[in-house]
């Protein structure tokens, strides 16, 4: 997937008018088929999921608001931020008093247009920029929404790719805003692309599991079938979320669970230098779909992984959140760097030594130098990426530690070395059958 | 309780010759009980409480120490501290060289009287100031201690005033120093103002228990009784103690076990600027009856709470801990202060999220705006306390940290808010059916 | 055992051939029981060890590499480091190019005569000072090993020295290098003068053990016989190296193991003063038979203890480490230094107050004053090494964290005291039947 595949893809999706039910996020799923082979899920409306219920179908078929002068204030077709999500039908003429409370703008950004939803509370309402709203004349406006909520189903889509542990790692974004850019398709584009590099890995230890789902109802909706399979085999999960913008730094927030191993990758990899990464502490009082996987019924290590923050852009949320800002190539950058992420959790693991009375004996595996001079210790065997002395030691320091309870991604940073540098000297001592995985303690 | 009524009371209770068994002590709750009415618990004399053995009664009727030339050197009749405590009857004449094993005097302060007591080995005493003790004539003198040690009892007050919760909250002082203030009235003067307070609170969650007993071995024989009860019920206790006196802050002894919940509220409310209070390590150096609380038999979260603290001050445990010295307003403002901490106690403990699958839907339950935008999120719901964002906010993170594990103290200082200020949001997510208040891990 | 004693057994040791196993090893044995009388273990050749295989004894007669002009390259009659250790015969001429891969020298060390090994794969060569390598000419050289290997036996030597408990203390070092001497000597001797003190001790609350192996597979033998022992009753132990040379301070490297008392015990000696010495994090990456002793089937608290530490000086595995550098007054200091660590542990260990709830009665055990003033406070009972007041301190605090969860040295740390100053007052309480050792968590 180069560039101008992922453009033509982005192109393609982003006038689609996505929410959190109903064709926009069907058709969307079509589309990025091509490149995500998802299978759909079907959860019908008004399933109990937890604490929730499944809500109906949004059908939006179009919307205006026009005054009496004929001027026409908003319209569905110019853009789809232009009316509240699961507006219900309207077909009215209100004075502008009795319409300022359906109306909503953004009084410091006056050009943009802001999106705003109404799931769970029968409303209707216009978003407009504020320029436009302060210029009103008082006179009657005509709202016209020819939409319906209608029984239907919730959608999300799975795709598993399978490695030679049934342990899990989970990577998941979310589709539902409209025409957003950043904060909607840059997370289901990276993961099309990392859903392509790990299908052609040669070797993939953990199973992936790729989640696309409307966020907050649609990542319940999946814990709700999932959430104890994940509970027993989930070794680590990113949801992928604002992975575009002019921002130079991933910027990773840990699971809600301390110690995870994913943390620990992360640290890894950012204090060796091998990736820079900004880390957010883990809180429920924004983010994505994280914070329903890392709630304290599940508490999964699950953490997020972002480029330009929501909320901290002022596009957010509103109709300045399009492709020139978030860019195209920055997504490529976040999918090879996300991917150096899931390399280091790959081997950053926790292994247990199998001979674990005293040192075993390398030499006779070609690990130590048969003749024990200073000088041999240095060059003892080595890989293309670790020289001899350095190798030997990764193979010490793997064995004294690999007791279950501490990581590799750890024992890397004890050495001072990216995890991903150890990969080639973990292979060879599960090989030797001197390593194997274990489920983090 | 104005400062009016505390001083009252103060010139009642500071004459009377208290010691650890014997009418002091009882005539000393007895006018307490107008305003603390407290049970009085009986222990006879050669009870055991564990490695202890209950001393008798001492009854002083008068006490003189008198030199040949006429001279009254000291006398019971002017202060209550001129005789040893538990001094055994004598009627004998003395050379100054026999006598000077029996004199006590403070060479730092040479115009105070100490206080001396021998509890537990037959002895006589008188105290003095140095400067007289100094100026004594070689001469004979007549040592007359008109005292008894009787087979009676030893007592203790308690009371409780019950909560919605068996979970219990101890408050305790002592009573046995005869004529100090500070480091003696202070302690139960405030025990009877907080008893005041808490007795009109609307509600209580917590049962409180009030305890005034003879210092260390008065603890013990409640211990005796109580200790078992109280290892599994007690959510936090204070010793109160030295509660007057210039400081301008309290200042907070640790109980010995470390992250109690009692630790947290105090270090939230401090590190928010809600208190100003000074914090102490726990040692079993030196203090009051916590160290009795705290011993490993029992190791309860029983902290210690003072203003101006024993040791710290020149008239330590000798006739210048006087009510000039210690003050009634400084009473006052302690019984304000460890009041806000009663009440971050309250809301402080540890919850659980009766819905934690998930964030729980708030919207239905009038908790979250109906209209997702970031206007209205801004402005959800709140009570006068907190503003929109602060209170949904203290929702989402009381949700999230609430397994159990986490006490409600702990999030308030992830939050940057007092504990106090989430107690009704505390209340409100109870009644939502939401959390739970639990036994702390 | 004096400076002269000391230096007269270095004297008879260091010109023996030893290695890992043969004659060598236990001709040094045998002199040194006459100071340390150690008991020789047998394990034959081929016996399995875990993961490896006891070696065949190596005989070694006499060894020389002489040109064709008749010039003596190398003789194992000047040194014994002239041969690689465990050599095969061999009696061959060969071209300098056929010879280069078996000669081995350090060229940053002109001057020096490398140690070399090869115990387990068949080889031979010659060790030689680099000034002489590079002025070999070009032509024909006798290269002549009069050795052999057999099958026989390892051996090491284990002595006990039984204390009050039947917890151990492990005291080890190594014989195995042939003519060095701070890299292979300072450890027994000092070890001898530890077994020659502790000896006298009058009483040791600990059995103590004491080990000589040849490196490795030595303490690997050993594990294999007393592991599962250890792992129950190991209290503590130290692996002796490097205990001479110029350093003026002890450097301790950690076990493995976090937080053991062992640590504990260095770490309040430290950091009162009483013991200068460096502190290093444990790593499997170089070091001795710790190496062992802490591999995760085992993760014995074992240390290791040394002054000038391998690695960290030129002469390191090489002919400069000889009697001049190592020194004999360094050896002795060392061994004073370690009783004082040996003398730390016997007290350091983790307590149990027998009289849990709530404060023994002190006063009728005569550890409290029977007056209580400030002024007998002050001059409590004592011993002397702590004042009166001191010594009270340390009954209360022992007495009150003494919950087997918190050791001696880490309760000697709070009270700012070395542990060591401790002793009289664990004695007493011993004695009084108010602690008990216990086996640390």
């Amino acid at each position: 997937m180069d560039a101008q595949r992922v453009e033509c893809l982005f192109d393609r999706l982003f006038p689609l008018c996505r929410s959190i039910a109903g064709e926009g996020f069907r058709k969307s799923l079509e589309i990025l088929h091509e490149v995500l082979p998802l299978e759909v899920q079907r959860v019908p409306s008004g399933t109990q999921v937890f604490d929730w219920t499944v809500p109906p179908e949004w059908i939006i078929r179009d919307a205006r608001l026009t005054g009496e002068d004929g001027c026409q204030v908003a319209s569905f077709r110019e853009t789809n931020l232009a009316v509240v999500s699961y507006s219900i039908p309207v077909d009215r003429w209100l004075t502008l008093e009795e319409l300022r409370p359906h109306l909503h703008s953004l009084p410091a950004l006056p050009d943009a247009t802001p999106y705003v939803t109404s799931y769970y509370r029968e409303n209707w309402g216009f978003c407009l920029p504020h320029r436009v709203l302060e210029s009103l004349p008082e006179q009657r406006y005509h709202a016209w929404v020819d939409s319906e909520l209608i029984d239907g189903e919730l959608n999300y889509g799975e795709a598993v790719l399978p490695g030679q542990s049934s342990r899990e790692i989970l990577l998941s974004s979310y589709l539902c805003h409209p025409s957003l850019a950043n904060n909607e398709l840059s997370g289901p584009l990276v993961l099309a692309m990392l859903y392509q590099k790990l299908r052609r890995w040669p070797r993939r230890r953990y199973t992936y599991r790729f989640l696309l789902n409307p966020e907050t109802i649609g990542s319940l909706a999946f814990l709700s079938r999932r959430g104890e399979h994940l509970r027993q085999r989930l070794e680590a999960g990113l949801v992928l979320t604002c992975l575009g913008g002019p921002s130079p730094w991933l910027s990773f927030k840990k699971p809600r669970r301390e110690g995870t191993v994913l943390e620990q990758v992360i640290d890894n990899l950012r204090s060796t230098g091998a990736l820079g990464v900004a880390v957010r502490e883990f809180t429920p009082l924004s983010g994505s779909d994280e914070r329903q996987f890392c709630s304290p019924g599940f508490d999964l290590p699950v953490g997020q992984i972002a480029r330009t923050v929501y909320g901290e852009y002022p596009g957010y949320h509103n109709s300045r959140d399009d492709k020139q800002f978030m860019g195209i190539a920055p997504l490529l950058r976040s999918a090879e760097e996300i991917e150096l992420v899931l390399r280091g959790l790959e081997c950053g693991g926790c292994f247990r030594n199998l001979s674990p009375h005293g040192e075993p004996q390398l030499g006779r595996r070609g690990l130590y130098p048969s003749i024990n001079s200073e000088e041999t210790r240095r060059n003892a065997s080595s890989d293309d990426v670790l020289d001899g002395r350095q190798f030997l030691d990764a193979v010490l320091i793997l064995l004294s530690y690999s007791d279950g309870r501490h990581s590799a991604a750890w024992i890397a940073s004890r050495l001072g070395q990216p995890v991903t540098r150890l990969t080639s000297v973990i292979d060879r001592l599960e090989q030797e059958g001197l390593l194997v995985l274990e489920a983090p303690p």
